[in-house]
């Protein structure tokens, strides 16, 4: 598997990498970036997935999140991909903010015409994680996964659709509700179609209500975000939880927005949540 | 002293603001940044200037460096100003990136057309730190000084010209001797004029030289910067600190470049610098 590296660049003692490849299940190049621990000098490290939000590329969190400092510190490689296919020439790609470019859901289409390339979730765990075990000093057996809004629902549906594959679970402000908000039924739309009987297999709450089971998990979510009502939902993914007996640490912080500014405040919390349960585990 | 909030963030427990106000120095709108940690609800705090390189704003720091972390558990406030003024219709002023517009090198330029509106550092030194005492808890008595590349000679400088305003001093791949380097030539020739003799006021190295002594003083430099020999010679501030006996902490970092990677993995360390000279003192 051919792999390029686009910058290589030395932070917190480790090396944070950006790369690109040219994927197969989404048809075209998709570029990635890897943070390595020092740790990844001497031994193989477990690896922490990032699943970023609408309109983010795979630089924002590693620019804005801070997040290199404790991860360099637990010994924890992060990757964080891009957020869809880009340049694909799929009809109506660039046409909004919220669809297309920048947003591909983390699902793998199924209607015209976005079903040629927008299969994020593919990429996300079958062929990206390959890509990075060739390439990189990790131990692909050790996998957790984290992300923020479009990528926060990215990793509940990724780790609840993927029994005992991730060791842990996080997530920053995530949709938790992609079938029941104004976001998640455009891109579903889109993506599945309009026909909502399969949606439900991309929407966190309902894969918990039909009864996946989630590795442990921890959600931060600011009582400031612009976004909490219309299009987050937190409250369903705990009253899901709740009907079902599932574990869950929902924390909700006063004043806190939805920006890389809430991220980088607890992002310690979340990398020594993942670090427990996959470092020298 | 009149002041516009433009944003006001949670962060690490403690406030980021961005304002902007009306500078008779620049003689216009000049924008700025302040961090305040969650001490300032109860007390002032000592106050933290943080002076960012060419074509940065006041905003590149704040999302880039990952202080607020170490700020807010310090209790310290961190000021990142703009690095120039802005749309002034000063004739070239946005013509190059490192002359005019994100470049102002913190000087008071003498020459026409710049002296109109680029008087940073009346700015930096006068007008801001009133504006700041005016409108935020902090302790004007408790001021330090830091910053990066184009903003390390800014740190440097002011230090050195004001004797005693600043506690502490650092800075990140300072331009250590601006009269010996391209960068500097260009700027002074535009903003101080062809004859060389009034630059050397605005030079680290001459000011050391010439007796200047700076206060406490630590300055990180990585060996992989693309700047380190043709724009950067940490070897030229080292040498005036040892002709003159003046205490300096000089790390060379290897294979780190010039970027917000590297300000962030060392970040922590400028922060404690800082706070022990600042912070219950």
């Amino acid at each position: 598997m051919g792999m390029d590296v686009r910058a290589h660049i030395r932070c917190h003692g480790g090396t944070q990498v950006f790369a690109e490849h040219a994927s197969e299940a989404c048809g075209g190049p998709m570029r990635f970036s890897v943070f390595l621990p020092p740790a990844a000098e001497h031994q193989p490290v477990p690896v922490l997935y990032w699943l970023s939000g609408l309109t983010c590329t795979e630089e924002n969190f590693v620019i804005k999140a801070g997040a290199q400092r404790a991860a360099a510190a637990a010994g924890l490689a992060v990757v964080a991909p891009d957020t869809s296919p880009r340049a694909t020439g799929t009809p109506g790609e660039d046409d909004d903010w919220d669809l297309g470019t920048g947003a591909g859901f983390y699902v793998d289409a199924t209607a015209e015409p976005w079903s040629a390339h927008y299969r994020m979730y593919s990429w996300i765990t079958r062929e990206l994680p390959a890509v990075v075990a060739e390439n990189f000093p990790v131990d692909a057996g050790r996998e957790g996964i984290s992300g923020h809004s479009m990528g926060g629902h990215g990793a509940l549906v990724c780790a609840l659709r993927e029994p005992g594959r991730y060791r842990s679970l996080s997530a920053f402000a995530p949709i938790c509700a992609p079938t029941r908000c104004p976001w998640g039924e455009k891109a579903f739309t889109a993506y599945l179609g309009p026909d909502r009987e399969p949606w439900a297999a991309w929407d966190a709450c309902e894969l918990i209500g039909a009864g996946a089971r989630p590795p442990p998990l921890l959600v931060d979510q600011g009582l400031a975000d612009e976004f909490l009502e219309s299009q987050l939902k937190p409250d369903a993914l705990e009253a899901a939880c709740e009907a079902t007996g599932t574990p869950l640490t929902l924390r909700r912080h006063e004043g806190y927005d939805h920006s890389y500014y809430f991220i980088s405040s607890f992002i310690d919390d979340h990398i020594a949540h993942h670090a427990a349960r996959l470092v020298a585990a």
